[in-house]
């Protein structure tokens, strides 16, 4: 059997990219492609452009139209073929459109706003791979062979240098530790501090859930604490009888509360007279849109505080790079543990991010995603006060999410379905709640969203709504 | 204050680099600019040319060129000054040669037999650079979002493909489990077996301990059984009412032997009637020299076998790439284990190792180092058998090193301190037996030296027995 192929060449895509406008344009090249298939100007078995000479056509790196194929492909308008190709799939152009119709069952949500996807189409390819081709190119050999537990001295001095200038920490290369991500670091950290003796770990509540399991595996009691608009209910820490708490305090997550000084104060106080450890979690405080965010807690009590940063918010979690600022008692036991785990990160990713920070590409990526970011922000803050006007976000204008109280008449779960039915997946805040269970809201991550889709999400929750409420 | 500042060409360093020669460029370029500035040539203060532009001239890379200059720096030859460049350091000339003297005691020996280190200078870094430029360019943004535990796809099948023909396992994407080298891959995997029951964990021995601490803190009781020329002794293991048995069957650490068909038809019998675990760290067994290696026992039981491969020995270690082949009931927890441990490997280095490998480049460094390696192997078991003939090498012609038995009348301690008086280092058997402790002997790891230092090594070697029977 012979297949009859015809080629379509890219100016038969006859796609138009708009480089000013805001939707990346793997989805500006996916969405040309999908009407043409749809309004039958390209023809079942159609062959299309390799990705290759496509790109090149167009100006894109290839890897835009390779994600724009595969995009396709996964909806079923394209199909791959042996041999590298990729056609149009029979009966293409009779798929139904997805917009205002219910989205399949048991499908991801088209549109949605789960939380913690930072927008990876970002990712400073160019830059990062220059900083590769350096160190690939420079960094002795001795880098390469067995590693120690506390991280590659170039990564620790370059983390050091940009915490201290931007997050006003009290940072040396001495007391910091490389570590994969948050998850690892606060893995080992409440593992070391189980070992030393630490009893009884507090977290906020509402927060996330993540560290909770591990804390209990590794021996440690966990209690909530409340979080006010000011933080942390520090009287109530008092009361809990922890010995370590680990707080969000520059933007509180989920409630998007900023801790006051106040506060700030008042948890150093509370560490330094109790002997206790507060583990800081400074996930996103690169995001802060209205002004310059808090300073780190870590530089108040640089004894008292265990600080976290991860690249995963701001670049991209796929890297699983994330660093510790540690009281010096804390250096020696975490670069065992570190080294007892995995022997080490690895070190091309953090020579790659050290030459990267060092360069200021860090800040330089940083100025361009948070205009973009906030931009989102605003555009959702806007359709909630238009469309569901009864959902009243909270929190400061910060980070990759805002949190909205639901009103009495409206349950998590009803919304969280009706939502669901129209192709749009929105979080209720039950999951973050520990002991307190307070009242239900809603989370919205909106990193990795474009503008549009904040847009139609928002007017697809108000129709949910008044589904609900029917 | 000024300071003088005669600048030294690349013509005036006079370096002579022989490129057929088995010594490093790196280090000739080093001997170079050490004998002129020892015979006085290049004086105190002289400027030596930017890296840049000596490996311009010299058609070398950069990282050549500053690899040497730091270990000069180290050595104090060299100072770096501010501004980037580089002196000869005062009083440089005068510097005791290290050659035929006592080394300082505390430091590190001058030539180090030390096991475990591969030569790391012959990282492939122009193919590993072609192939992050190619996952930067072309992988779909998705793969830098948050991952699972189980390893990107693309390793895993470039894996699978890879050890199916080159080790004759039975793999497939979805058995594989991608960590950060050996060290997590065997800590998780002694984790899950010991939540799931298993209460005994069999080891060679001699084996390396590493693993014997992770299994005792996972609840593990650990025993050794005795390795034989033919492998493990399976009628011990039967003894020992082992259910997990660790064996690095293809090439035992450190006792060199190869597991016979037979005991390897013993070992899968065993786990089958008992319904064990093997675990099989077939840590080196790209490296054998005189016939192909022997087939991984994971292909003849793959239900009964936990594979366990890494890059540490045949790339580099500071990778921290490893990779496991699971039988299904493992896969599920092994992944979940992985997945809250560290939220999945770093996804960059998998995906370019992925394409490293399909594209042959694993295979061709490979070719390229096998003989490198094999001609080490013969140096070190020629000079052994001139210099040392009562020092009884044993094992296959395989792996980065060799281990001899001691006559009698020598002790692994007193020969260990004699060569360190001699800035040279070599290891006992000791820290690698268990509860059989048996014969003395020493571990030479001869993977990261030169030829030369293979030589000059066992002459050190030599003087020192000479010593110790004095």
């Amino acid at each position: 059997m012979s297949r009859s192929r015809s080629n379509s060449g890219a100016g038969e895509l006859l796609v138009v990219l708009d480089r000013n406008s805001s939707a990346p344009l793997h989805q500006q090249l996916e969405s040309g492609i999908r009407e043409r298939i749809r309004q039958g100007l390209l023809a079942a078995d159609t062959a299309l452009p390799a990705t290759r000479a496509l790109a090149a056509d167009l100006g894109l790196s290839r890897g835009v139209v390779v994600e724009a194929y595969q995009q396709l492909v996964a909806e079923g308008y394209l199909v791959s073929r042996a041999g590298g190709y990729t056609q149009v799939a029979p009966g293409a152009a009779r798929i139904p459109q997805q917009g205002k119709a219910k989205a399949a069952a048991g499908g991801p949500p088209r549109i949605d706003f789960r939380y913690s996807r930072p927008d990876v189409t970002q990712f400073p390819r160019a830059a990062w791979l220059r900083s590769v081709r350096k160190v690939l190119n420079e960094m002795p050999h001795r880098s390469l062979a067995y590693l120690e537990g506390q991280g590659a001295l170039e990564l620790r001095e370059a983390l050091a240098d940009y915490l201290n200038r931007v997050r006003g920490t009290s940072a040396r290369a001495e007391n910091m530790l490389i570590c994969n991500g948050f998850a690892q670091g606060s893995r080992l950290l409440v593992q070391v501090l189980a070992a030393a003796g630490y009893r009884r770990l507090a977290v906020e509540d509402p927060s996330d859930d993540e560290l909770r399991a591990v804390a209990a595996a590794a021996g440690l009691e966990t209690i909530g604490v409340p979080v006010l608009e000011s933080g942390l209910d520090v009287e109530a820490l008092e009361r809990s009888g922890a010995d370590v708490v680990l707080v969000t305090a520059a933007h509180q997550f989920p409630t998007g509360a900023v801790t006051s000084a106040q506060t700030r104060a008042a948890l150093v106080e509370w560490a330094t007279r109790r002997e206790a450890l507060i583990i800081e979690d400074d996930y996103d405080a690169e995001y802060r849109y209205d002004r310059e965010p808090i300073g780190a807690l870590q530089g108040l009590a640089p004894d008292r505080v265990a600080y976290a940063g991860t690249a995963s918010k701001t670049l991209a979690p796929g890297l699983r790079l994330g660093w510790l600022i540690l009281p010096e008692r804390l250096v020696e036991p975490m670069a065992a543990a570190k080294f007892a785990d995995d022997r080490g990160s690895p070190v091309l990713d953090q020579l790659t991010f050290a030459d990267f920070v060092t360069r200021g590409e860090f800040d330089r990526h940083l100025r361009r995603m948070r205009p973009r970011y906030r931009q989102l922000r605003d555009t959702l803050i806007r359709c909630l006060a238009e469309k569901t006007p009864d959902l009243r976000p909270v929190g400061v204008s910060a980070g990759l999410h805002v949190l909205t109280w639901l009103p009495a008449d409206l349950s998590e779960r009803d919304v969280m379905q009706a939502a669901r039915d129209r192709g749009l997946g929105v979080y209720g805040l039950k999951p973050y709640w520990g002991q307190n269970a307070g009242p239900e809201g809603l989370v919205f991550g909106y990193g990795s969203l474009t503008e549009a889709a904040v847009v139609e999400g928002i007017d697809l929750l108000a129709e949910a709504i008044a589904a609900v409420r029917r």
